[in-house]
Formats: C-alpha cells, sequence, structure tokens
C-alpha cells in the first residue's frame, strides 16, 4: 500500500511538473501548457518559433481566494475533433472545424475546488477558455479581472482602436506596440457614449511581425454572459493582458457554474489573405439550436437613414424640446416639415425597392419620441411602437407588402435598455402582426441601468435576450452600438449583422480614414458580419449644400467593392435613391451583387493598403470581385484562377476612370465589359482610395 | 412713462423684499418665506412661538447653475381649499382637507428660467413642494442634492432610526437631538441590504419638545418619480436637511419637466393623541384617478410565513446550493422534507381560513428558486409561475376558491427587479388566471440594477409601476422591503399596505424592543398601513425547540391590541394556525376585528410609552379598542365617551392576566364580558410590554 502510494505521488508530481503540449494538425503550431509556482501559464509557437512567450492565466475574485494561483493539475485530456458543417448564411458553403484539444483540470487543494482550461488549437490559431464546473465549493462567485495574458516576442505592429467600454466607434491607428503609449491620446475622438480604457486596445487587433512573416489578430469568442474585453497593453513587454469591462461598482463578472468564459482567440497566419481566411471563431462557436432556420434570410435593403445622418431631414416630427409619450398629442403639434419618415417619401422607398428588387427598406424615425432622445437620460424615451401621425404603420406594411418588399423595423433604444426590455414584447408582437421579419436595434447614448456599459456582462446578456426574444418571434437583429460580434452567428444566425464598428455614418460625423475600409476586415469583421452601410454615391456632401465641406473618403467604385469586400448577408444601399438613378449603369453592381454565398477566395489583401476579394453566389455560378485601396493608387493583379476550368464568363468590370480620386473626382468610373476565363489577368489601376467591382455571369 | 416704470419697480421691490406669510385655517400656524440674498427661507411658527426658524430651499445640479440661489419673486398667490373626500378603505370614513395655500415663483433672472415653491398650511401641519414647469431653459437636469433645511428651535426629543438608502428595518432609538451623534452607530444592527447614511434619520421622525407641549412629525407625502429621502442631522443647531438616496453614480434625480417634488411634511400638534389622528399626509396626496375601486377590499388573512421565518420549515424544496430555473428538474431532485408550501399543508391552512372567515392564505415558498434566492446577486432568481412540484396550483386555488377564500400571491424579487419586470406581465397574467387579488411582493437584498438603492429613484419608479400594472389586472400589492410609504394610498388604494418598518419577522431575527409598537404609529404609519403581521400567540419559541432563546417581546394580549393600535386594510394573523386552536378563546378578537373602519379615536398616547385606540367597524355599530404598553406595566383609563349617548353595548374585554409579564409569563390572559354605555370608565391594567383589546357590540 505504502509503495502503491509513492507511486501515485510520483506520477502525480510527473503530472504536476510536466508541461502539457499539443499540436495543431498541421504541426505548425505548438501549444504548451504548465504551472510556474503552482501559477498556470500557455504558450505558442508558430513554425518552431515562439509567438507567446510565458503568459498568465487566471482571474481574480471578488471574494476569497482568487483563481490564479495554489493549483495543482489533477488531469489532463487531449482530443481531436474534425468536422465540416454549412453555415446557415456565409461566406463559404461549408466550413472545416479542425482541431487538436487539451484539456487541463486545475485543482486548488486549499479551497477544495477544481476550474478547467480548455484549449483548441488549429492550424489557423489557437483558442482557449476557462471553465467552472459545478461544485460544492464553486457555485456562486464574483470575477473583478482575468489575469489571461498574451506576451508577444517581438514588438508587432497593430491595428488597434483604443480600449472603450462603450463604444468601438473610431479610425484605426497603425504604430508598433512600443509606440502605442505615444500615440494612445490622440487615437480617439468624441463619441455620444464612450468611456475610454487608458492604454488598452479593443479586439479583435490585428498584428504583424516586424519581418513581416506571421499575422497575429487577438480576439474572443462565443461571448455569452460574460462582460466583453479589451487588452491592456505593456509596451515595453510587447503583452496584452485581458481588461473586463465593469459594471457601475466595478465588478466584472457575476458567476453561477456551470460556466465557462468565452474562448481567447489568437488566430495565426503566415500571409494576410489566410489572415482574412480563417474560420477560428465561427468555428469555436456551438452549432445552432434552432430547429428551423429557413426564416432567417439575407437581406439587401435601402432606407430612410442617409438624409437623416447628413442633417437633409430629421427623425423627429416636430422642433419641440420636450415630449412625454403618451401624452404629448402630435396631432395638435407643429410639423417640422423635414420629418423623413413619412408616407410619401417612404413609399417612394418602397417603390424603389421593389422595382430594383430590394428585400428591405430601414426606415429611421417613423416612431414618436425622437425630439429628446439623446443625451438626457431618459428612460421613457420609447415605446416602439406608436407611429408619428404621418407615418401610417399598416398602410405602409400593406403597401411595401403587395409590392414584396418588407419594411425594417428599427428600435433605436437611446440606451434606455430597461424600457427597452419592458416593451420588447409588444414591440415584437407588433412586428410579427405586420409581417416584419427584421429590426435593427440601436444603443446610442449612456446605459440605463445607469453605471452600466455597452459591454458589461448585463448588456452582453441584453443583447442575446434580444436575439432570442427576436428567435422566439422568426425575426433577424441587426445591432448597431452593440457589443464586438465573436461569431455568435454561427449559433444564432438570426443575429444577421452588426454595427458595432465606425461605420459609414462616420463620413459625415468626422470622416472615417481612406485606409478604414482596408482594415475592417482584418478586425471588425473577424467576429462577424457588420452593417457597414456601403453605397454611397453622393460622396460630396457639397452637392446638397454648397458650403458642406464633408465627404465620403473613397470614390464611387471603392463604394461598390465593399459589397464584396465586407461580407454581410444584410447589406445597406446606403444612399439616397435620387443619386442611384442618378449613376443607373453602376447602380447596378449594387443590384447584381449577391449577399449569400458558396465559395470566398481572398485574393490579395495587407491590412491597411488594399484587399481583393473575390465571392461565388449561394446556388449560382456568378462570381463578384471586389478590390479596395487605401489613400494611395494602387494596381491589383486580378488572377481568375478560381474561375470553372475551360469555362467562359461575362466579366462586367466596374473600375475608376484614369483621373478618379476620392477628394478631387469620386464620381468618375468606368464600366465595360470583357469575356474571361480561368486564365485572364488584369492588371486593375485603383485610384487614391479607389476600388474595382466586378460581376461575373457563367456564359 | 417713465413715472409708471419707477411705480413699477418700487412695486417690484416690495414683493421682492417683502416676505410672504399664510396662516393655517385656525390661525395657529404661521408660515413666512423670504428671499434672502437672493436664496429662499421659510419658517414656521406655532401658536405664535417659532419651531421652524429660517430654513433654506432649493435644490443642487449636476450641471450648470443649480436652483437654490440667485433667485427674484415673480408672483405669489394666495388659495384657501376646504374639502371633505373618502378614502376607499380608511381609519375614518370622511376626511376633511382644509389648508391656506401660498404659491411663490421665482425666478432666475440669468438662467431665464422659474421655479415654484407651493406651501400648503394645515391645521395639523405644513406641507411643501418644488415645483418645475416646463420652460424653454429648464427641460431636463439632474438633482445632486436637494437643499431643503428644517431647523428647529430647540433640542427636541426624536425617537428616530439611522438614514439607509436600503432599509428601514430598525428598531428606534429615543434620544434629544443633539444626543443623536452620539448614539448613532449603535442605532442599528445588521440587515440583508443595507446602507447606513452616516448621521442621517428616516423619516417619518417624531419629534417633542423639550416642554413636552409640542409634537412634530417630518415626513414627506406623495413620493413618485423622484427619490426618497432621509435628513442628515446637524445636531447642534437642530437642523434637519435632506439627503436624496443617489444611484450607483451618485446622482439622485433624473427630471424632465413638468414636475414637481413630494411634499415635505412636519405635522405639528400640541398632544400625541392629535399627531396620530393627522391626515395631512393622505390630503396631499392625489385623489384616485381609479374609475372603479370595488375591486379593492380589505383582507384579513393567514399565511405559510411564521414557520419559515423562525425555522421551522423551509422556503426551498430542496437543500440544493445552485439551481437554474428551466434546467433543474425538481422533480428528479431529493425534497429536503421541510417544505412548507407543500398541498397538505396548505389545505390545512385554506381549511382553517374558510372555517374562521379569513379572506386569504398567503404562501411563500411556492415557486422554484428558494434555494439560492439570497445574495448571490443572481438576476434570473424567480419567474414568478412555476410552482414547485408539491405545490398544485391549479388545485390549491380551486381547492381555496371553492371554500370562499383566496391565495395571496408571493412574489420575491430577491431585489432583481430587472428580472422581476421582465416577467410581470406574465406573473399578473397567472395571477389573473387563477383569480389571485392580493401579491405580497419583496425586495430582500441588494438591487439589481446594480448600484440603484431601494429608495433611489430608479426604485421608486419601480414599486409605482408595479402597482400601476397591478391596477391594470385589479391586483392589490402589500410590497415588503419597499420604500416608506408617502400617504400614495389615497392614490393607489390599490396598494393597500406596505411593510417598509421592522416587523414582527424581527422578533426572530434579533428582537423588537418592548416599545416598539408604541413607536410606530407616530413614524412608519405616519406614511400609511403597514403589513406588520401581529398575533403570535406562541411567543416563546423555546415552544418548538427547547434551547430556542428567542421570544416575541409582548404579551399575547399585546398582540391582540396591535390589530387596533396598527392601521392596516390588511392584516395578517401571523401565528401557525395550530397556536390559534389551542387559544380559540382569545383568538376570537382576531376573527372579529374590523380591518376597515367608519371612525378612529386616539384615547391615549405617547411615542414609546402606551397607545389607545378605539375604532368603528365600516358600517357597523361595532367598535374596537385596542391599548399597548412599552415594557413598564401601566394603568390606562379607558373612557367610553365614544359611544353613541343612551346605547348599551356588550364588550368582550381581552386583557392581561395579573401576572402577565412579556418575558416570563405572556400567555397569561383574562377574557370577560361587560355591558357598557358611552359613561363607562375602566381603569385598565397592562402588564409589561402587555395590552388590552375589546370588542363592542351594539345591543
Amino acid at each position: 500500500m505504502k509503495n502503491l502510494l509513492v507511486l501515485f505521488c510520483l506520477v502525480l508530481l510527473q503530472v504536476v511538473t510536466r508541461a502539457q503540449q499539443i499540436s495543431s494538425p498541421d504541426g505548425q503550431l505548438q501549444l504548451q501548457f504548465k504551472l510556474t509556482d503552482s501559477v498556470p501559464y500557455y504558450q505558442l509557437s508558430f513554425k518552431n518559433k515562439l509567438l507567446v512567450n510565458n503568459s498568465k492565466l487566471g482571474l481574480t475574485l471578488k471574494e476569497g481566494a482568487s483563481l490564479h494561483g495554489g493549483f495543482t493539475i489533477s488531469d489532463q485530456q487531449q482530443n481531436t475533433f474534425n468536422e465540416q458543417w454549412q453555415p446557415v448564411l456565409g461566406e463559404v458553403k461549408s466550413i472545416t472545424n479542425h482541431y487538436n484539444e487539451l484539456l487541463v483540470t486545475l485543482q486548488q487543494p486549499k479551497e477544495k475546488r477544481s476550474i478547467r482550461i480548455r484549449f483548441r488549437l488549429f492550424n489557423d490559431g489557437l483558442g482557449f477558455r476557462y471553465e467552472f464546473p459545478e461544485q460544492q465549493n464553486l457555485n456562486y462567485f464574483v470575477i473583478t479581472e482575468e489575469d489571461t495574458e498574451i506576451k508577444l516576442t517581438e514588438d508587432y505592429t497593430a491595428w488597434w482602436i483604443p480600449g472603450d467600454y462603450d463604444t468601438e466607434e473610431y479610425n484605426y491607428t497603425r504604430s508598433t506596440l512600443s509606440a502605442i503609449p505615444a500615440l494612445f491620446d490622440k487615437s480617439y475622438d468624441g463619441n455620444a457614449s464612450q468611456k475610454i480604457v487608458p492604454l488598452s486596445v479593443q479586439t479583435p487587433v490585428q498584428l504583424k511581425s516586424p519581418d513581416g512573416k506571421v499575422y497575429v489578430n487577438i480576439h474572443e469568442a462565443a461571448l455569452i454572459g460574460y462582460p466583453g474585453y479589451c487588452l491592456n497593453i505593456d509596451a515595453k513587454n510587447y503583452t496584452f493582458k485581458a481588461h473586463l469591462t465593469p459594471d457601475g461598482q466595478g465588478n466584472k463578472g457575476y458567476i453561477q457554474t456551470p460556466f465557462h468564459t468565452p474562448w481567447r482567440t489568437i488566430v495565426v497566419a503566415d500571409n494576410a489573405p489566410a489572415m482574412l481566411s480563417s474560420k477560428l471563431i465561427l468555428n469555436l462557436n456551438d452549432p445552432t439550436p434552432y430547429t428551423s432556420t429557413d426564416w432567417i434570410k439575407p437581406v439587401k435593403y435601402v432606407g430612410v437613414w442617409w438624409e437623416m445622418i447628413f442633417g437633409q431631414k430629421s427623425w423627429s416630427y416636430t422642433n419641440l424640446d420636450n415630449v412625454h409619450l403618451g401624452k404629448t398629442d402630435y396631432t395638435k403639434t407643429t410639423p417640422n416639415g423635414t420629418h423623413g419618415a413619412n408616407n410619401s417619401y417612404v413609399k417612394k422607398y418602397i417603390d424603389f425597392a421593389a422595382k430594383h428588387g430590394f428585400d428591405g427598406v430601414l426606415v429611421e424615425g417613423w416612431n414618436e419620441g425622437w425630439e429628446d432622445w439623446f443625451g438626457k437620460s431618459k428612460e421613457y424615451v420609447f415605446d416602439f411602437v406608436t407611429p408619428y401621425p404621418d407615418f401610417d404603420l399598416k398602410e405602409l406594411n400593406a403597401y411595401a407588402h403587395a409590392k414584396g418588399v418588407k419594411i425594417i423595423m428599427h428600435h433605436e433604444t437611446s440606451s434606455a435598455v430597461t424600457n427597452y426590455e419592458r416593451h420588447l414584447d409588444t414591440a415584437f408582437k407588433l412586428m410579427r402582426n405586420y409581417g416584419y421579419n427584421a429590426v435593427k436595434t440601436g444603443y446610442v447614448g449612456n446605459i440605463i441601468p445607469r453605471g452600466e456599459h455597452h459591454y458589461s456582462q448585463w448588456m452582453i446578456e441584453h443583447y442575446q435576450r434580444v436575439v432570442d426574444k427576436a428567435a422566439q418571434y422568426k425575426m433577424m437583429v441587426n445591432s448597431h452600438e452593440s457589443v464586438h460580434p465573436t461569431g455568435l452567428h454561427r449559433t444564432y444566425p438570426n443575429w444577421i449583422a452588426a454595427e458595432a464598428a465606425r461605420g459609414t455614418e462616420y463620413e459625415a460625423f468626422g470622416g472615417n480614414n481612406p485606409d478604414h475600409q482596408t482594415i475592417l476586415p482584418f478586425t471588425r469583421f473577424m467576429g462577424g458580419p457588420m452593417d457597414y452601410t456601403p453605397g454611397i454615391f453622393q460622396t460630396q456632401l457639397s452637392y446638397y449644400k454648397k458650403d458642406d465641406t464633408r465627404f465620403v473618403k473613397t470614390t464611387l467604385v471603392k463604394q461598390l467593392a465593399l459589397y464584396v469586400v465586407m461580407y454581410s448577408p444584410l447589406q445597406m444601399a446606403a444612399d439616397i435613391i435620387d443619386n442611384y438613378e442618378r449613376f443607373p449603369d453602376a447602380f447596378r453592381f449594387i443590384k447584381d451583387v449577391a449577399v449569400d454565398w458558396d465559395d470566398t477566395k481572398i485574393l490579395a489583401a495587407e491590412p491597411g493598403d488594399y484587399i481583393l476579394t473575390s465571392r461565388k453566389a449561394k446556388g449560382k455560378d456568378d462570381w463578384f470581385v471586389g478590390g479596395i485601396t487605401d489613400e494611395n493608387a494602387r494596381t491589383l493583379d486580378i488572377q481568375f484562377s478560381f474561375l470553372d476550368p475551360g469555362a467562359k464568363y461575362e466579366a462586367i468590370i466596374y473600375e475608376d476612370a484614369k483621373d478618379a480620386h476620392y477628394i478631387t473626382n469620386p464620381q468618375a468610373y468606368h464600366i465595360y465589359k470583357k469575356t474571361i476565363t480561368s486564365k485572364t489577368k488584369i492588371a486593375q489601376k485603383l485610384a487614391p482610395s479607389g476600388g474595382v467591382a466586378i460581376s461575373i455571369r457563367k456564359l
């Protein structure tokens, strides 16, 4: 017996001291886990070179011993998993989910409790998460910080936005890690709700090694029931450290076991197109539990929106500055004459959508309350069911339905989220009664419950609650000002898109940098589809008002290319429809382009510089190509080798005119047809902040 | 023209500098208002003696100029009002609402905005409030503090509990104002949710002048859409200053105009019975807007409750420490065998209620979730509709209805208020489906939204929301751990009672002082009916478990007297029913006593010492008398002059036995009958913490 015990101890000692190790299926990535002084650490190598050095794992708790030390390893399991799965909507028809897994069980003998850390190593990177099994000594606890580190070994170049508890709506800064502190305070401008986290960056953050041979992207996957995080940066040591979003009391996560955190993801690639092709984040999300998904459909839409954004029309019906829902009698007020969401104007949009084959018409400002909706911390700000007097909900829906178009519901919450939750059922019932199947939600301003943030745990649970409720009513959700997507559209495919980044609207609010759209696919889009709202043809706002110097910082053709470069199964043609009627030949691309795909090839890419993407339309032989560049004119070599060998195709090529320029001559474009095959090559010139868009039809 | 202007200025000057003054209808009280250095002040005299000295008025705002200085008086109006009104349920059939009013309009010329202060002077005291008319420069603002002062002129004796943002569940301390600082830290014990406000007292606070000739009570009336307040105490200067309850961000009131604050009330009387007879707080509330009130009925009830409070039974069905609503399958768990809310036990209560003429049976612990409901900051803690497996909701309701009894719904929220609001409609629909007409709500623990307090503005709005929703469903609400009542039962008579003080349950949680019930009518009950849950016959808990030293600090007869002394149209017979069957003769009083009244006479009273009350049953010639004393034995002279002269009555007198004592011999009582007239006098002996209860029937 004694000998047996000694043997057992020896084995245990081995388990405890030996590092656990797994490789990716292709052997290129190695993950090592170990305890040092009872503290868990991991490191990651790529192509036999250390990528992430000895980095700490654990969590700090509010009460009692924390979960970041005093551990022994009590078990480790290794598994391999390989599946193909089909997304409901997506960039490709089928996705490979292939990884090797290491599951380490850690004991805290003193506290008599255990946690697990699960690592999944794919060919394209690493995901890991903390798991808290239900157990006698671990039922409820409060997390005050997650201690996860990611220590890079070199001074990578990063494309980053500053950490913030409430908004991701910033232009990106490109710098080395070591330069972040010096640039930090210049990295942001004002926002409707903003809580900057000093010396931190948001995820997804895109990184590139000094030698240019490794691309790394850090983010999270399957963010459910847990605060969103950003990364504190220790610039000297090239180290990121998790920083969870707190509530108003400084607490970060209220946990009931069993529970697991979201996955912390490190996507790794040796070239930029491979980075954009990664499905790691989606793969780390669970399959959808929905028994039917046929009600989830891609959406191409126009909307009464851009005219409000740049100031030609108003969301509000009057110029009152103090309204009381249910008391203010709008039929007795003086209309301001600029209200966008009026019957005749909306009908014009419905007619246009029907004529040009759009699925939906978004209408913002249709409901009472827009006079004093912002910045007042007003809780009963909207009821989500009462239209302004000039918006005939019933009639307009009937009109739209008769034309095969659906109006897209708009629920701006003003971040009075308690109020929204009170009205959620009533609001969705109204949508069902009128046959809506999609809602755009909005969270502009500071959150009520006061003290909560857009990315604090309570709000993460709220977004989920809305998506769950929407699913009950078979509605699709396009959430704006919500948390960074984390691949949850695999599990909840009715969460069809989100904003959660600086979209087209900022072209009227201070401007997006010309390289912005070449960065977004490497950052924001890594988590999921974005409702970027491209398609502005009239980029210069002086067209409407002579002294308006604002302009969209792209050429018209770049706007077309965005429909291909930026993947979303929900895409807006965001300009006011008059402008599409002015440029019917260019508009044809927006009409033709698919929004759901069987295949995707990233032909060329470099963050902040250019992206060239081709996609094959779902269930069709049509391909679409989009290429964009930053402020620099550029020639992209397009090789059509993705086409079926031997087949002939008709390509319509939308290109910047020779003298096109995003500042001086954005609407100069040239469209021509060309027969192509898989062997065709085109050296395509792009104007400064220009693009190219190609639709390809099999002959 | 110039002369006219001079004249106008002179008049204006007069308006500005002259103090505004009104008297109470009987001339005993004088209110004076004036500006000193552009700051508003008021003072109050009683019988030509200064009661409240020059006390500041105003509000501090978060942004911009505050509303506490820079004022001119632009208008003043005086009015007289006199009405009689009938409460739906009450202590008397008809109430006189007679006051003289001063309405002062103050301008801030610099900010171009105005507010009003409205004073109402009754014979029994003063009420005043701030009013914010809707205007161009005053639409939205945030209050960080209310600056209202009440400067007394002498060192009054106070019956007080410490200020707290979350609970009123304390024993009272009696001391002079000047002694409060020294006693403050001893004035409270621990509580489930507690946020003590240093050197402050809660309202209603009862005060008595050094010469014993003046009784003053400070509270508030009509608390709607505004935080509850306590009073900071400047003990040297005998001065109270308003202290509003903040939210988690330190903000106190988010205001949209038009708005007015609750009334700040100063009830004044020259004797204690007159204080207890004051209807000032009710009068300052608005008449009910309800078009029908016939669904609001008084309730006498028993309940499955006390056995859980003192620990004989459990709310929870199992001893699990981690349950997931909707996931934990209770049919597969091991019951703990102590669950109170089970079919057979509840039926026993229904049978008892039917047999003895009770309207309702409260059942706590009927629904899933009680295993881990407290102290976990668990949001999805209850769903308010799913019963434990041993509680057959449908059958028990049918059983109760068949016997003419209603089960009273219990909605403990665990203070997860966001969760409760999400389930409110579903919960009320279930109540309607099963024919419930009353709900006991509970708010134990810290509030979610986290950072909010039980008395912060958001919660005040929540309580109101529940009462409004209940009214839609024609339900009555008995709220526990809610804010101090402020007479809102005039406006919302379905808010039939509240706890909001240290009730009988504390006899098992550390004890109520023997004088507690002689103070409550002067404090907590000034705002409205309390669900004190009297009627414990088995006061010594050693009866159940030999070594249990806890005991209810009254005699049995005092428990009977409480049904008269403490006004509430909802009254519980709180003991477990076995004990009533042990003492059927004493129990008869509880069966007989009315809970709704045509008339009330306070025959004698002194806070902290004794109260003797007689009340006439609604629509009947029956009277009931209740008398109680503190820890001192006492003889109360009962004069029955309130009876009809010439008529004869049969009185059943329930008195402490000669050797009764709340500690050593609490169950010693004596019951006898006596024929009485309006000329009868009884010198009634009361044991230490004893009482007397008399039911009187006209012959």
